[in-house]
């Protein structure tokens, strides 16, 4: 059983986006839950092992495999068949030590931000304590590492993903846009005379790059930094800003 | 002269909320610019020597005060005339200690979010190589004290000021709304039959507080405990996420 859990929001990949809140968890964890996803995402398993080991913690860490997702079920079915997987696997890798303190999970950027941890916990029986310990998201990374401001002055800001994207278009009156969880790099689809991009992947790693300007001309760009960087590494995370002409003025 | 600035982003009160790379970044500054904004929040200039205290910079402290806002100008010419003053007043308090390594400023929340810092550097002659530490904002301290994610599964989010809420009133398209630099609880002017809000003031300090449920529910409580606060605390920091019955569903 559960009784305590901690998400601890370890930032986009940098072991120093880790605040002194996450470090300190990880040291009064009594165990760390780590994922196995098998994924070849081989640099994402080493960072967490990084940061324990930086932390100073002396937790148990239990490791768990990640379930495979249903294909043949609807998305929302199968993201909730999944979760429910994931939950099991917590609860019977943790059953093996029944540790007496807080079990805690890295979770990467923040935990709130397009992140399934906090559902999966809901999933438990009984649902545990849970405290959540806030990390740099993709979207700071991103803006602090163009050095810009992600609002205009006093400006609003929307963020979406690269599903919304495709499916809806260009939010209704948005002026500037993040993009997550955009596997199809969806700004090429856009036709924006006069919008911006702040685009970067591997963000807060040694593998960063960034790359920006006028949608049109920055656009294969991109996609071209895009595609060598995810031949070289097998995989890519990547987050981008949009800003309209509107906005880009202020 | 300064020729390179730094912008640490410490989070949003608790000295806990820095990164790692906060505090490298403040041990290996030459100068850190401290504010004095003398309007009796004390307790925020107090946490700023804390945090460099922590770290173990060695750094030159210099202060400078900030200029008092014209109130006969219109909104952004009061602000650009500002952030000039403002900019004059770091070059001058620097150009006393002529600093061989970086200037480093210590900014509220993540530089990004609604703050002038990254647009007064801007202002500088000539322009300095500017570094952006990311920083937890209030929404991550938001939601890591309500324990609750920002979006719904694979849904938009967005983010607007108490100014933008009042004058334009509930964005189109908007499920899920967070209001920052409301002083006017502007909440309480909305009616959306089963909206619900997670509000929460003095996010990340030891004064937390907060409070959620049925919009219409919590609106009262809500400006209660936001008078009682500011009454015994002399100011009031708030952020909230409202979300539409839709949303909540997922
Ligand atoms: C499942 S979401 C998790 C977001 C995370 N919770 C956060 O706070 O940033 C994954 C998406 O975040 C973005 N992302 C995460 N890490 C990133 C990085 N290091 N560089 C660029 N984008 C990143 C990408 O858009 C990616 O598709
Ligand atoms: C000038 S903006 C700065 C935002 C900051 N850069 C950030 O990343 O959170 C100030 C607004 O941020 C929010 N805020 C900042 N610190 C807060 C805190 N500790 N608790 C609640 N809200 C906070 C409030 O909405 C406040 O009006």
């Amino acid at each position: 059983m559960i009784q305590t859990l901690w998400l601890i929001g370890i930032g986009t990949g940098s072991p120093l986006h880790v605040t002194g809140e996450g470090m300190q968890a990880l040291r009064d964890a009594s165990v760390i839950l780590v994922p196995h996803k098998g994924e070849g995402k081989d640099d994402l398993a080493e960072l967490r092992y990084r940061i324990i080991e930086a932390s100073g913690s002396t937790a148990r860490l239990v490791r768990f495999n990640y379930p495979e997702r249903d294909p043949a079920l609807p998305y929302l079915e199968r993201v909730t068949q999944w979760h429910d997987e994931i939950a099991r696997r917590w609860q019977s890798a943790v059953a093996e030590v029944a540790p007496e303190g807080p079990v805690a999970l890295l979770v990467w950027g923040d935990p709130s931000l397009y992140d399934s941890t906090l559902r999966i916990a809901q999933r438990l029986h009984p649902v545990p304590d849970i405290r959540v310990i806030p990390g740099i998201t993709a979207i700071q990374a991103l803006t602090a590492a163009h050095a810009i401001p992600l609002n205009a002055v006093n400006g609003p800001i929307h963020i979406t993903t690269g599903r919304q994207l495709r499916d809806q278009g260009w939010p209704e009156g948005a002026e500037r846009l993040v993009v997550m969880l955009d596997g199809e790099a969806g700004f090429q689809t856009l036709d924006i005379p006069g919008a911006e991009i702040f685009w970067g992947a591997y963000l807060g790693m040694s593998e960063q790059i960034v790359e920006s300007g006028p949608l049109a001309e920055a656009t294969p760009r991109i996609l071209q930094a895009r595609r060598a960087a995810r031949a070289r590494h097998g995989w890519i995370m990547d987050t981008y800003l949009l800003v309209l002409p509107k906005a880009a003025e202020v």
